[in-house]
């Protein structure tokens, strides 16, 4: 069963996206939405995206059976606290943050009676943010994570897993602490790296960049605020990954000190085949 | 003055570009090439990219005022060995490498008399690799580095500068030391990175990857033989390299562990401010 009356918690890039989304995939599901600055409250109601909008989320959440929060990392534990005492019976809330232990612990303690939290990270975005950048397909194709603990409610599981895929998603599940590690090793510490390199270059090497660097670095375009909460909210698994990237960076030293020619070789050739695999199979370079 | 017999030793991608290029932009320049492999020899030949293609590159210099080796890293060397010999009167040499130091030396303690070496590395290709995605318009927009030192002979730098921009690139001058280590920075260790961050993955992780990450290996697709050169010819620039993200990643666990908000958002915003006026400058994102 689709929500009937769908909450969006923040109408951002993502939150935006989703209220579209809903319209376009989910039939007569009516939607509510919060925006913390009027502007962006504004803009929303002018696009079309919500039929009704809010400054506070208490009342945003009023009779909604599914909730999304859909803000900056940093303020998914305190928005949960604040709608605790709104949320109708039989609620689902989930959320599409991209750390998730701290959020699920948070709902899970939070979350009373019969209102259930299930953790969501649709893996949609990209460097830009803001409502401009909203688009109803932005997760056809891609995949959400769902991430389960033995506390999860089981048909609130399989709901938000419904949810995602009739907007186009594939799901697939881990545990919390499964996700933040495997989204560090994946995700937040490539981001940290692209930004380290960008940092590391004179102005005159950053002048002479080519493609290739372009590429590399995209993501370190992205909002400095929302990664710096990213990357503390999951330190612990981000500096473990770190320490994957020196162990690499340590073999390519050595292999460079004693100009070991085949086994480099071979490191090369094997990270340049599972690359080209990993386009291969998602269809896009 | 556009070269008469332009000689392309190494049809490949940079190879196959030029002798398009040279056919586009150059009028009356007869062109000669050069390939090792007799099925490369055929297909440029097919593509009416050479007047005379040949298997041994002695003959394929013959009577050329410009010579442009094109073949990996580490071939430039026993090429410009094996030509030095044949090369006519007034003949200027130069390469298309991406490491400058070692040709340099070879083609200045090589080439005797009236004959002329000059480095160049004109930044455009890809990942791809072959005859086969060869593009007259290849160079267009791009830069070329230089690389004279104080052994160069002045009219010859003047010429080869005018031949890259006469097909359509920019041109700046760098010392050989100076460009090694700029390419270190902004090419050879970010290429070993993303071979890095590939490497350290799960194929479950590799998996869920999203198009940020996709973006950010794509180089580390490229030929594992090239850049096994690459990385070698140039390994103490790269090693120095290696060093400066070292410390770039220290920083970050500092801040990490000191849960070091601010300081971490203002090394991230600071990149993600240089990274969004690279794009803006370059035209591309």
């Amino acid at each position: 069963m689709p929500p009937k009356r769908l909450s969006i918690l923040g109408v951002g890039l993502l939150g935006g996206s989703l209220a579209l989304a809903a319209k376009k995939f989910i039939k007569s599901c009516e939607i509510f939405g919060y925006a913390h600055r009027p502007e962006t409250l504004e803009a929303a109601r002018n696009a079309g995206m919500l039929d009704q909008g809010f400054d506070r989320p208490e009342p945003a959440v009023d009779g909604a059976d599914l909730v999304v929060l859909c803000t900056p990392v940093s303020q998914l534990s305190p928005l949960l606290q604040r709608i605790s005492g709104s949320l109708a019976n039989g609620a689902i809330v989930t959320d599409v943050g991209s750390t998730k232990r701290s959020v699920v612990a948070a709902g899970e303690s939070l979350l009373q009676g019969d209102r259930y939290f299930v953790g969501s990270h649709p893996m949609a975005g990209s460097e830009k943010r803001g409502l401009h950048f909203a688009s109803a397909d932005l997760f056809q194709g891609a995949t959400c994570i769902l991430t389960p603990t033995e506390r999860t409610h089981a048909p609130a599981l399989q709901k938000i897993e419904e949810f995602w895929r009739v907007l186009g998603m594939k799901t697939t599940r881990l545990s919390p602490p499964e996700h933040d590690q495997l989204l560090a090793d994946i995700s937040h510490l490539p981001h940290a790296v692209a930004a380290a390199l960008v940092a590391m270059q004179s102005d005159r090497a950053l002048s002479l960049s080519g493609k290739g660097f372009q590429d590399l670095t995209r993501i370190a375009a992205g909002d400095g605020g929302l990664w710096r909460d990213i990357l503390l909210d999951n330190r612990d698994s981000v500096r473990q990954s770190i320490h994957g990237l020196r162990k690499e960076l340590q073999q390519l030293e050595n292999m460079l000190e004693n100009t070991s020619s085949d086994e480099l070789r071979q490191w090369l050739d094997r990270a340049a085949g599972r690359r080209r695999s990993m386009a291969d199979r998602q269809g896009n370079g």
